[in-house]
């Protein structure tokens, strides 16, 4: 297989590569190297949901997401989503629980993200990083699914982590 | 807003951008730019899916998806998945209904894919482009739930087109 690195950045790298086809011919795929990362729905004691508000420079716009982060060199998606949780939310999780895990676009894109439930979650002091704009957002099961409904949760982890909830038993 | 142009492929586009802030701070962003896409559930007269398995170079395997397609110039989604569910999986719908929308990774990417779901189906003769190496794998509701439940599908919107699916009242 044939590689051409383009682009090394900080949370992305992208490369141009030849690859034989499961059928015999050869390709030329544009790719994305991501190192993969993490996202929880945080749920209270009374059953509400905890979501963020979110800036996103890529569509320029604020987003209603789940705390989420990227995987810091070789770290665990547990790891990863108990710092976030934190640093985000401003939450330490007393249960976490994977929900699931997705490839958010591998037609380009090799990112995986690992999705989990938090509960028994015990408040402390958010500490966002210096270029995250983030507002807690707390939503019942309900709203949070007419907000999903109507078309006011367009991020695909939080749709997945939201829908694969719901789609539980112990959901209400 | 400064913006440095890194790389401009066939699929995608990479850019360096300085963007403010909400809260007034400025700071610096990778961001991979993407026309968007559609991608559609195709239901046959009987309840199956029509599913395929597409081998995807940027993870090197096969995996199950819905078909999908990238917009190409101002193209709408209805006329992208019309014809990607062509091409890819053999099928002209007499019905298309919208789904839902989601953005794929907005992290980093700004690429939208719109959701779709297609009955009264035809078959024609598919037409896969050469670099994609395609074979439908046509399940039933319930294959397709407990697929997804035993962690075989993890291709975000085709996660998300069953969940929403399964999630509609018509759904068995």
């Amino acid at each position: 297989m044939a590689s051409s690195p383009i682009f090394s950045g900080q949370i992305i790298s992208v490369d141009v590569e030849e690859h034989e086809l499961p059928n015999g011919r050869r390709g030329r795929f544009e790719i994305v190297r991501h190192n993969g990362g993490a996202a929880v729905l945080p749920i209270l004691n009374d059953g509400r949901l905890v979501l963020i508000r979110q800036y996103r420079a890529a569509v320029g716009r604020t987003l209603v997401e789940i705390p989420a982060g990227r995987l810091e060199g070789n770290e665990s998606p547990e790891a990863c989503i108990t710092r976030e949780l934190a640093e985000e939310a401003g939450y330490r999780a007393g249960q976490l629980s994977p929900l699931g895990k997705m490839l958010s676009s591998p037609g380009f894109c090799d990112e995986t993200i690992h999705l989990f439930v938090a509960r028994q979650l015990t408040p402390i002091p958010p500490s966002p990083e210096e270029d995250e704009v983030i507002e807690p957002l707390l939503l019942s099961p309900t709203a949070a699914r007419q907000l999903l409904q109507q078309g006011g949760i367009v991020d695909s982890k939080t749709q997945l982590a939201l829908l694969l909830y719901f789609s539980t038993e112990d959901a209400p």
